[in-house]
């Protein structure tokens, strides 16, 4: 492969003012590039494999750039599964970038985002699903995501699928054989035996895609907006439910730049709540434009907190915006919770709104007093895994990718099932069999093209 | 040492979404406490040290955390001096967590700042000034702060401090052999000789603090306000500035939080130039607040940029304002570049403005088509290194605590000659020989306090 050809370098830490980053040299000329600008004691290609030896980093001039320790990994028992040298250097901005700067002088490419996993993956040290895995290990901000994604980079989807993919591959060996002796009428595969076995292969399927369910939101999360009219108390309970959580999630970097979201980890789930700054403004205005940009906010949410002052006499215009937001909430499927806020100044009065609401679950709490948020986080947790059914999944499908793919697997699947039915010809079933084994092959990279592989490698980071 | 007694833990590499990161254990028990969390093919209590282990890190209850590469340094061959494993893991902010909490869980103590480097000297691997050279190092944003912070690590400081301490000791020596033999009258010391040679360290220690001039330029850099009137162009002439600049330092997260600082590296000088958008809006309304925090702005700064307008119409309150700035510069003795902004506009009219000011250095810029920047880029340059003489110095002092230690000493040296002139006893003396000797000896940490130690520590970054 030509793309192996070369020796890549980066630096593997997070950038900041730290005590250590290390830098990354992997390829067949790691070793030698690091011994152009490695001062020990002994050189770096006399050095056993995974042995670490401190030294100065030297620049074509001779130099001092740093004091390194400088670790070898030998192909193929590295990460890359290529020669490997692991520079720890003193973990400042310019000094790391520095060091970098000398290897990359030295000889070897600024890698490209995710290239370490990437030939790591074109190694055949892991799988393709587990390449995602450590993409997803790496941005976990929550319990869930946490342990999902390290059972899948220890191959609980790989395994699942690659027992499913020996198992239609048996299959399809069968109908293929019978091909082969198409001439002489001989019928290695009992009809009816054969379709019990499809069938039980979209099942298992459907059991899998039935996952990302609950999958999706272990990984990504649940996007909640907080609507409701001015002066309801959004901001309030947002920070009330924000300042137990602050010291958890306060130093997870938003994951858009563009929307200004808060992170809520309740229970192990991620809740991403949108700023709602903006849409405050929009429904002070309720113009054209500002019902028009809130919409759009809950087009794209998960989940809605519907926030109405208890204490609110209640008009025309209040049950027009109730009725809209709960109309978009039914009508795209969202998750709605209504919170009765301020129940702290309510002294036995009448809640007058509550009447107006449907069937949407119903939660009374006060930001200011702390009253009810428990119950409120219970219910969001409730809420998000309402309709799916995460009890007893070994195997979870988190990534939209492979759902993708079982989906089109299982199509294939379908397809030959009723060729099978129609009785038409085994080829036809053949054919639609391979495909959704090629479909199941694409999730763990048995199959795959660079497109694929492009997309998802572009999305690491750089030094991965 | 009770200090030394525990065994600490903490993440050495920046937080951040990355593909490494790494957690240091040092300590008596650090590769007991690392055998509690860690499963590889062997024990870490059995390998060599400086050997890099493949494994995984499990809790108390033997569930996976992580899968991490474990490399050993055994006492003293470690950073600290102490047995210390280096845990590299998966770089995710939630993932290096959960394996820093196993390894607490398992018996470490979370490190305070800076305590791996405080172990380092404790234990005896570098002085004093070398382990602040390391922070410095590490924050270093230019090439100027890069260079003098190697140069200090690599003991440019710590060298020249233990020469002179010799010479002072050998001197010291003889005063108080004398003393001892005060009863038989005998003179082991030439008086004009001791004298001369009390002289000469003074003048060594006389041309170091000559250095701090240019060192803290090289540490710190130069703080810089653009101070003029509205509309004079002060935005546009400080992102003129950044532009060219930007690639290079805009990732350099500011050193302060309080106030917003943008950063120029020019020549390897960081200007660290204070956003002036609060400023102009003080000159926007001229009133006591506004102008009282526009000059306190300009009393912290070491350099003023003051912007006129070249197209400008003069008029009192402009003069006033002039004075007022140029005064401040002047009796704050703060560096005053004065920059002729928008001389594009000018079409060969006259500056009114140019005749009412004083000996400032000017330069004609603008900020629009760019004519003048590299001027004024230079000008900015030399005036910050105008009346230091950083030609000829081989050791460079950029840290105030040593500046401070080496004007101290150059008293007590003072003290002992003047006694020693005035004929006063040998007692006299040999205290001032002492007290210099010790403050030259608190540079480098042989002499030190738990006070100067807590300082200096309790400014590094946690894990270093």
């Amino acid at each position: 492969m030509k793309y192996l050809e070369d020796t890549i370098a980066a630096i593997s830490t997070a950038i900041g003012e730290a005590g250590i980053s290390v830098i990354r040299i992997s390829g067949k000329d790691a070793i030698k590039i690091a011994d152009k600008v490695f001062r020990g004691k002994r050189k770096l290609e006399e050095v056993k494999t995974h042995t670490a030896h401190y030294g100065k980093i030297v620049d074509a001039s001779g130099r001092v750039v740093d004091y390194v320790v400088a670790t070898v990994f030998r192909a193929p028992h590295s990460y890359t599964g290529e020669d490997t040298v692991e520079i720890s250097c003193h973990g400042g901005i310019f000094v790391t970038r520095k060091v970098l700067e000398t290897i990359l002088e030295a000889g070897a490419r600024l890698a490209q985002p995710g290239e370490f996993t990437k030939r790591a993956f074109l190694n055949g040290r892991i799988d393709l699903s587990q390449a995602e895995a450590i993409a997803d290990l790496i941005r976990s901000a929550t319990e869930l995501a946490y342990q999902s994604s390290l059972s899948q980079l220890e191959g609980s989807i790989s395994n699942k699928i690659k027992k499913m993919r020996d198992d239609l591959i048996n299959l399809c060996s069968l109908v293929e054989l019978e091909l082969d002796f198409a001439d002489e009428d001989l019928e290695f595969v009992d009809k009816p035996e054969l379709a019990k076995k499809i069938k039980d292969a979209i099942s298992e399927i459907d059991e899998l895609i039935e996952t990302f369910k609950f999958g999706k939101i272990y990984r990504e999360g649940i996007k909640v907006v907080i609507a409701g009219k001015p002066n309801a108390g959004k901001s309030s309970l947002l920070n009330a439910l924000l300042n137990e959580n602050r010291a958890i999630v306060s130093d997870i970097p938003g994951t858009t730049r563009d929307i200004i979201e808060e992170s809520l980890n309740i229970e192990g789930v991620l809740f991403r709540v949108i700023d709602t700054a903006g849409l405050r403004e929009t429904y002070d205005i309720i113009e054209q434009e500002g019902v028009r940009r809130a919409e759009e906010q809950m087009k794209k949410s998960d989940m809605i907190l519907l926030v109405i002052d208890s204490t609110d006499e209640i008009d025309e215009d209040d049950i027009k915006l109730y009725n809209r937001v709960l109309d978009l909430a039914m009508n795209e499927s969202k998750r709605c919770i209504v919170v009765f806020n301020k129940v702290d100044l309510l002294n036995g009065k009448q809640i007058q709104n509550e009447k107006v609401l449907g069937d949407f679950p119903v939660v009374y709490v006060s930001a200011l007093t702390g009253q009810g948020l428990d119950k409120l986080k219970k219910l969001m947790v409730e809420q998000s895994f309402l309709g799916t059914n995460r009890t007893d999944a070994s195997v979870v499908v988190t990534n939209v990718r492979h759902r993708d793919a079982l989906v089109k697997a299982k199509q294939s699947l379908q397809y030959a099932l009723k060729s099978l039915e129609e009785g038409m010809s085994g080829d036809l079933v053949a054919v639609d069999l391979r495909a959704g084994l090629n479909h199941l092959g694409e999730i763990i990279g048995e199959v795959t093209t660079d497109d694929i592989l492009n997309n998802i490698f572009s999305k690491f980071c750089i030094g991965k």
